[in-house]
């Protein structure tokens, strides 16, 4: 199994994205920084993952604040949280786990000693509790994929996105370990690449028959009846089911629609923002040019020419089958399903 | 002005667009092997391009043939245009140039020192005309452009993709010359990055406003408002008008209609097939994997992922606009309007 981030011997262990798949390595972050550096530069990237990892880096931080005096403990505390707030504004999971480490942060006003544990407990859970969370969306997800389906999907929505499993890749795992027999197309991701090094790769560890191709090519597949389904992750949910992901994923969207096809998103309740109405108000993270303009450390591009790099795109709902949660399968009209899945909880 | 492929002093000189953006330099063919070998690597193409260099090639073949008896010298020729006849199988550029040199030479059955004098003639004309083309269907097609209007494009319809000039963007630098203020975003055209590296090198020398994005980006800034037409050249041109292009293109024109932004395909009369009926009947060109899982030497993917690697797809024809040639801007219904133009010649 890959395991894409967990604590071990008092620091942060991650696997380390940029390397893959061409060098398999991990890092540990011993200083609550080195997260927040690895969130930044992708080194982990992946809604979920990211949550995992702010969860993790705050509990490693809290382990190294020496103020003894509620008052300045809470203030290291809360500078610590600002630090991962300040890394990505997409993935809604990043802020839920923020969140949930500031919860835990007020109902343990005890001693230093105490609170730090706490933290770390919380951390672990969160991080443990995503395996857990990505099974049981994979087990809903799976009736969804057809015996002999060939699948699309675009950027990384799997182990290496989450704690471990997957989200989109969860759903293609599981209906996969019921003994479906399936292909996956990997868009491969431009300008990143998270399908051609990631995705592929998970795919081949895992034995799952997997086609690469270059993003420009999902339509032509489309049109000659060569993808029967979409499945892709989420960076961020409104509570009317519009949808933020990786960018390119609105363009798979609107040409699955155009062919008749399925496109579902898989992703945790966590990446659901209560906060936020519509895809119009998700906040969309502008990158570097040099990530379109470079490529392994090779130029592609003349020097001097202008860039945009969006890194997200919003998928509005009407677009959308489904949705894949861990609690079950949301269907339209998403702001009613969502409304109610936040009463129950 | 950007010289792409011409004659000079008994060898044919290209602009290695290998090697483009990041040095700038030409490469003579001494002997019609080389030119075939320059079309196959992609040292020159583009449809236009490729037809001339066909002709230059065959052209330069001849020059070299040392049979005299007239049916080996015959046997010779017809050799050689198979030679490039087996190169690429989507342009029908390359297949048009390649009857015409055969009509020039069957026209001139004399003695093998004439003939050889023709067909250089006829190459060095198609290739003069080339150019001439790009302007008249520049001047065409320049008022589909309003002022102010930004344009998207992919793959590289310019002046390396034909003679000079170009095609899409001959339109676009026609607008650009009448002074209109527009803007190019550029697809990096993925898996060679035509885009990239020639698209975005060509708008930069002719000062013309244009930025860069990957080919998954393209929806996101249509929903956005952002794009106000898409124009693209073209590999082939069925006569109810399908038209194959690089691939990605048909994903652009479903894309286009769903957000009602014109789609226009801008190519010479020598693009349309007379002898294809629908794009269903066009050879679809599949190149090697290496093109997907390298980049610049860098490998991007895991050893052992299957690649599927189609150059080119089809846009039907009811997602196109317009198509814009040297004779007009020709308008739906096009298997009446492609009719009337052929029954004219």
């Amino acid at each position: 199994m890959i395991r894409t981030i967990y604590w071990e011997d008092g620091a942060v262990v991650l696997i380390d994205q940029k390397a893959l798949p061409l060098v398999e390595r991990t890092i540990t972050c011993r200083r609550y920084e080195e997260v927040i550096e690895a969130i930044n530069d992708l080194t982990i990237r992946g809604a979920p993952a990211i949550g995992v990892a702010a969860a993790l880096g705050i509990a490693l931080g809290a382990q190294g604040i020496t103020a003894t005096a509620q008052d300045d403990f809470a203030a290291a505390f809360h500078a610590i949280c600002e630090g991962f707030a300040r890394t990505r504004p997409t993935a809604r999971n990043l802020f839920w786990a923020i969140e949930g480490m500031k919860q835990c942060f007020e109902e343990a006003r005890e001693a230093p000693e105490t609170i730090r544990k706490r933290l770390l407990d919380r951390a672990i859970r969160i991080c443990e509790e995503d395996v857990a969370i990505n099974r049981r969306l994979g087990l809903n997800g799976r009736s969804l994929i057809a015996d002999g389906a060939a699948i699309l999907t675009h950027c990384n929505a799997g182990a290496l996105a989450t704690a471990g499993y997957g989200t989109a890749l969860g759903v293609i795992r599981a209906a996969w370990e019921e003994g479906k027999k399936i292909r996956v197309f990997v868009d491969e991701t431009r300008p990143v690449l998270q399908g051609a090094r990631l995705t592929a790769w998970e795919l081949m560890k895992e034995g799952i028959p997997a086609t690469l191709i270059t993003d420009g090519m999902a339509g032509y597949l489309m049109k000659n009846g060569r993808i029967d389904l979409v499945i892709v992750g989420a960076d961020r949910i409104a509570t009317n089911g519009d949808t933020a992901n990786k960018i390119g994923t609105y363009s798979l969207a609107v040409l699955a629609r155009h062919h008749g096809i399925p496109f579902y998103i898989a992703a945790p309740v966590s990446t659901i923002d209560p906060g936020i109405q519509s895809g119009d108000d998700i906040p969309i993270e502008e990158r570097n040019a040099d990530e379109v303009i470079t490529l392994g450390g090779v130029r592609i591009a003349p020097v001097g020419i202008a860039v945009y790099n969006p890194a997200f795109d919003v998928t509005p709902h009407d677009l959308i089958s489904a949705l894949i949660t861990e609690t079950g399968v949301l269907m339209p009209p998403y702001g009613q399903a969502i409304a109610a899945l936040f009463r129950k909880r």
